[in-house]
């Protein structure tokens, strides 16, 4: 029988720069009794590895352009977070209605390129994306791994809009030790027929999952982990593989 | 703590046109030993669905119209298959190199009107999606409250590719019994601060959950219960509450 584990870790302290995360969230699943094993999937909330990054903005500190200006003032928007928006991005998908969708400097193509006002602390302040999250993914693992002995993967989620369909869901925006993307073309159906189209991305749907235990605002739960899913291992996959590229769009 | 447990279930019978689904999937939780129980999340793939109600087709008995006969030789398709996507269809969003990808008449934008010849007994069979998938979910809700006089939410899920990102993910295209979307605005996150645009797709996110456990074409694992997950109960909502309307579109 095939069942799959998804544990909230809870009990964690503010995460402040500097904090060593992969450190808190070791502790805090040993502490609620649920340590962390060889094999597990880490799945951690990207504001808590920005803040302990460091990629926190103090809004007050920000001197908006005029475009950000004109544009917060005719939408009622906070004019230093629009300017953070625009910074954060390498290009501009839709600024609309006060809506800002963007392509971030990673390639992620999402609402305010990331900047997310909720769960930091401070009256004005905003958490960025992490600069790579990737690499920050591959650092926790690899910290898990000096302080635990146990190998295991680490995603890094965000919560996301998307088009056609309503609603946000999270998805990866870092990996580290495992493939985003399981490739099950070739794979042969119950029936003996060859699959042909199926690319699963098995890091969103991680992350999707993760957020049913991680998602409630009120409890303090920035990571979960998810036992019992048998993921392929890479030593070398990004979350970035999860990108599609524009030439190869199909529904826009 | 919060923990939840993403349990397979499989050793179902190949699932035949008249089946009871609902009990199959209940006698067979019942004996590999996680009998359904209150306020579990039923995810069930829509294709078994499909079979059970007979949305299947004959591929050897469909005539393809011209227009189908030239696209499927221009591309190397079937013409009898490239037939049945068409006639599933009340849109085309783009039709390009071989590839469909059409407005189904629920409203679900995904390739190939969501017709699927994998896990369809026969040599030429193909399963469409089911009729009405909230009516479905509801019909094996109800079936499962008789038969174990459990209150459960049901979910029908599907595989869909996605516009920006690689790779498919599962998404639900029925529900009964769980609000879909859950509207978080207006809680107030770690520090205070009044959430202002969340509302997470919960029923989406539940449905790749659940593919974690679905997802092994070669091991017959056609449901999953998601145990210990707080949801939204409701006596109305539906999937198709997940289907942004275009002109609240904001990304394409």
């Amino acid at each position: 029988m095939n069942v799959i584990q998804i544990i909230g870790i809870g009990g964690l302290p503010i995460i402040k720069t500097g904090d060593n995360l992969a450190e808190l969230i070791c502790k805090a699943a040993e502490k609620q009794g649920t340590p962390i094993q060889e094999n597990d999937v880490i799945v951690i909330t990207h504001v808590v590895v920005s803040r302990a990054e460091g990629c926190i903005v103090n809004l007050d500190e920000v001197v908006p352009s005029p475009f950000a200006k004109s544009f917060a003032e005719l939408y009622a928007k906070d004019p230093a977070m629009v300017e953070v928006v625009l910074r954060e991005a390498k290009g501009i998908r839709r600024m609309t209605d006060g809506k800002i969708i963007t392509e971030t400097k990673h390639g992620f193509v999402c609402a305010n390129s990331g900047v997310d006002k909720s769960n930091v602390p401070g009256e004005n302040y905003v958490a960025l994306l992490p600069h790579d999250p990737d690499a920050s993914a591959e650092r926790v693992k690899e910290e898990i791994r000096r302080l635990t002995g146990c190998d295991v993967a680490v995603i890094i989620s965000d919560t996301h809009g998307r088009p056609l369909r309503e609603g946000e869901i999270n998805v990866a925006i870092g990996v580290s030790g495992l493939k985003p993307i399981r490739d099950r073309r070739g794979e042969r159906d119950l029936f003996g027929y060859t699959l042909r189209v199926k690319q699963t991305a098995v890091a969103d749907e991680l992350a999707s999952a993760a957020e049913l235990v991680i998602g409630q605002a009120d409890e303090g739960v920035p990571a979960a982990i998810i036992r019992g899913y048998k993921f392929i291992k890479s030593e070398t996959a990004k979350a970035t593989e999860l990108i599609r590229p524009k030439e190869k769009e199909l529904f826009l």
